[in-house]
């Protein structure tokens, strides 16, 4: 695949994130206006919204662009998401002939406020990554029980709390809770001293199921994907998650890109999950490639401080996909519904420095990462801000998802003060 | 608190469920009638969302009742909660001078279909009842490390999944899901052989938070109780549960009961929750009695065969309340929304016919239950049918909560046909 040049030069540019081959989907508000849905296109968001009102776009008989999320347009089905990127497609191509109509519902990257882009209907959360899995083991059970007996025939997951789901930017406050170390006599309840990150990307379920669905057709329900950032309170999580899982460890919040990159936009870019070290039941083959290869990566800046990277690893490094994750979440006959989110696992690569956690980056605090700019993080301190990027890269063009960011603030003095 | 009396004199019987000190919320439909909400009283729906239509329910400058669902009422807050109760006494106490008005929004129960009486938003279950988790940690570990560590500290709660919550009466299919026996080599994909039920109560979260709040706050949050069968699929269970906890095994169907008991029905049955074992930390310490005093049954019927009682328990054996269970959720500054539903945990008690679930009552299939009618249980069989029964016994009058009931479907022969 090419770039698709546009009539807007900026989206032309090689290393541009939103190049016309993307279209992404979010939602923005201008100072004064209601959120409402955009597609970044150059260093602009076009208000889609505001063209379905004028008459510009028509996908459907009842407006799907109006709604402060994309569920509505989602819920309207494939055949309408084409017809939503070709008629973009048409109106922003270079030779376009409906240029100076589009004049007034551009606007510059910079002057907008983004939203989360959808409205979260349930969040998943799994744990697909080898490595990551198999670091954590190992920190906790050694390198012979490293992996769970499972791990190898089950794309592992839990629920997780879609009211925590917050779009990048918006700060995250460190959390109290009931922490045990090993050394303590007795449970207290306090600030969270191990706050940590967890690199995601996140699949936005597009269209609904009412029982088991097999990898191709949950391939075909995914709307598309975002880069996600699973806040981890590991001191909380270690004392609470026998025997029924995280529950409030992972409750803070869960920061998400502000742009769904469609599975259109990605479609270049499959990529195959590894070989299988135990071959998977029937019902988890994946027929195609159903992974991507989009680059990965994590800067950490301390208060005031620069941006230093301390992870660089691929998406193509799970050994799930999202399409069989989706598949095993149905088995049960759980219905699906759109809007519904679904976490990949953190992401981390073979070498140290393409762990996706600071767990695993400070080996459980015991190797501390040292700051170009002077000082050491085990976990996260108050003041650090959090960004995880991705792109993928084609021929002379970029694919982006917007930084999926966060700053952490210091914990209430007194969670109950009023 | 004795009997108020209602000129419905169905209501005034000591046996019947729904007397004017109840006056549940459901949400029901008259045939070709839309789904709306309605108010249980002695043999009768009063339909609210007629009368809140026609004039006769004035609680807000919007209408709260028009839709398939209690939330916009509950969304409202606890002022027009008691402004509702408050209309409908004067209504139905006998004497009053609207009955000749009512009689056009009455509809005999037995001619109405009931619905799901709330959207529920997000789903929780909770681990909260003693007997249950020594039980289940005695078979799965010896009664030496029957209770994890934390199981005196912590309410246990895990996400479960809100789109497989269904009214009573929703036929349950059995799930297909990956098993893995001790004595299998390999993992399969089969259906479910050890499919349970548990015996729960349901919390309805009417009121959001955005921060962590106290068990005094927790309690007033909460609209009002549900009967709650929690089915499982145990054997999916003990494949996939280390280390993340349950996920499939938990998400083919959540029944709850029909009606909500709000809070105020439920007023003159507060109890407290039993001595702590070991001191709780301050913010779970409960201010006020926050159990409540419900008999629980669950009856058993093979297809065409007879019910049998197989448990008999009280909501007050629990460790934990729904207050206790909601404080301890907000602790890591998860929000909470209206809608939410908080699962008690499997209610056993000590005696083993108290026992909440099939897993306790065979003893994981060991001794099987011996049915009257001939014939044992394990787990369920295909056509079996489960009603959860719950009431609170006053001075001359009973509140019920409607059966929560539903049939086993055999699992579809290939789940993957088209």
């Amino acid at each position: 695949m090419t770039l698709i040049r546009s009539w807007l030069t900026a989206a032309n540019d090689p290393a541009c994130p939103f190049p016309l081959n993307n279209l992404p989907c979010g939602v923005f508000s201008t100072p004064g206006g209601a959120p409402r849905c955009g597609v970044a296109i150059g260093d602009q968001v076009l208000d889609v919204a505001g063209m379905e009102k004028a008459g510009l776009l028509h996908l459907a008989e009842k407006p799907l662009l109006q709604a402060a999320a994309w569920n509505p347009l989602m819920d309207a089905g494939q055949p309408v998401w084409e017809k939503l990127r070709s008629a973009l497609m048409g109106h922003l191509r270079e030779g376009s002939d409906t240029q100076d109509q589009l004049a007034a519902y551009l606007h510059p990257l910079s002057s907008v406020r983004l939203h989360l882009p959808f409205q979260v209907t349930e969040y998943t959360d799994f744990y697909a990554g080898k490595n990551h899995a198999f670091n954590v083991g190992t920190m906790f059970r050694g390198p012979e029980n490293a992996l769970p007996p499972n791990w190898l025939h089950i794309p592992i997951g839990y629920n997780g709390r879609a009211s925590s789901v917050v779009v990048s930017g918006t700060p995250v406050r460190r959390p109290w809770g009931q922490l045990k170390g090993p050394q303590d006599e007795a449970p207290r309840f306090a600030p969270c001293a191990r706050f940590d990150l967890e690199l995601e990307m996140g699949a936005v379920v597009g269209k609904p199921s009412s029982g088991p669905v097999t990898v191709a057709e949950a391939d075909d329900m995914i709307f598309g994907y975002v880069l996600l950032n699973d806040w981890s309170a590991r001191d909380i999580q270690a004392w609470e998650y026998v025997p029924l899982g995280p529950f409030q460890a992972k409750a803070t919040a869960t920061t998400i890109s502000p742009w769904i990159v469609t599975k259109a936009a990605l479609g270049a870019f499959r990529a195959s999950t590894p070989a299988r070290e135990k071959p998977l039941l029937p019902y988890l083959e994946e027929p195609r490639p159903m992974l991507y290869d989009i680059q990965l990566s994590v800067e950490l800046a301390t208060e005031g401080g620069p941006a230093t990277e301390i992870c660089r690893t691929n998406y193509r490094e799970m050994y799930y996909s999202a399409a069989q994750q989706l598949a095993h979440h149905t088995t049960s006959g759980c219905p699906m519904r759109v809007g519904d989110l679904l976490g990949s696992g953190t992401i981390s690569g073979a070498t140290k420095d393409s762990r996706g956690s600071l767990l695993e980056l400070s080996w459980g605090g015991k190797e501390p990462l040292t700051l170009p700019g002077g000082g050491t993080r085990s976990f996260l301190e108050d003041g650090d801000t959090l960004t995880l990027k991705g792109q993928c890269k084609g021929e002379g063009y970029t694919i982006g998802f917007g930084d999926c960011t966060g700053t952490i603030l210091p914990a209430l003095a007194d969670p109950y003060a009023r």
